[in-house]
């Protein structure tokens, strides 16, 4: 027997880790990345409301009487789960990088979905309109995302093809 | 310099290897669910698509030359990916399993939302086909599964509320 409440604090470190998980991948794409500008651009965007919304899962957190802390087990996962989409070392990098950050924000819309119904489920109000102020930034992120996939794609294989250093990254 | 047509065979094997992933996982998931009759359901339905999918991964691959052997490190990857969304072994077992089966349709909604980029680059038309048959089950299956898990979300906190032995899975 678990009380609601319990559930929603767990699903909300869960998120805090994906975000903090988030935001080391995003900052490493960020500075790795050279020759795809409006790439890099929306990522820097979006390490922006990353950092926004750890601050606000930290205030629901300490609300909740919680805090993001004794999470290493989860952050240890989700680091694993961060490269076993795509790592940084492999030839076609920015194709595979583009990948691995539309998982993570499907894995982050995923969560909020939860944790909207987990909230509501639990009757906190603040929660709720935490999670959805947070939920259209991962469905932006991810659309644009899976949009501009066969540019980078295409890209990509061109400039390889040609043997250009810009290809990779 | 890569010539255009290894990059599609390189994403091909991934896109099986993922397959490959998502049918154990799939399995598992029908094997281990007994009080979610709806989402086992849907589940089943997807696992036969997925096996229909490895065949058509596995025709394109054969087609070009290649094979879907000496994945050995991709496949370790994805397994982990697998592991780090949700482990079965906790008691919110349902609702991180929904969740796990979400994220990996998104990756394998990017992989073929690329792939057929990089099969249109290099004038694949049956890579192109095949890719596009396969990415709208990836999508109704994904949408599916988010529209479904606040319901799941709900379901499983109040039967854990009331200790009852069919929260769990």
């Amino acid at each position: 027997m678990t009380k609601p409440n319990e559930h929603l604090v767990d699903w909300l470190r869960d998120a805090y880790a994906i975000e903090k998980q988030a935001e080391s991948m995003l900052k490493a794409q960020s500075s790795r990345l050279e020759h795809y500008p409006e790439l890099r651009q929306r990522i820097d965007q979006h390490l922006e409301e990353t950092l926004c919304q750890q601050a606000l899962l930290e205030g629901c957190l300490d609300r909740l009487g919680s805090s993001p802390s004794a999470m290493k087990d989860l952050t240890g996962r989700i680091a694993a789960f961060g490269q076993a989409v795509g790592g940084m070392t492999m030839t076609d990098e920015v194709v595979r990088g583009a990948m691995r950050g539309y998982v993570f924000e499907q894995a982050e819309l995923a969560s909020y979905t939860a944790l909207i119904a987990a909230a509501r489920a639990v009757g906190d109000a603040k929660a709720v309109q935490c999670c959805e102020q947070m939920l259209p930034q991962e469905l932006e992120m991810g659309r644009w995302l899976l949009d501009y996939l066969p540019d980078i794609v295409a890209a990509y294989m061109s400039r390889s093809a040609d043997g250009r250093d810009d290809a990779k990254r």
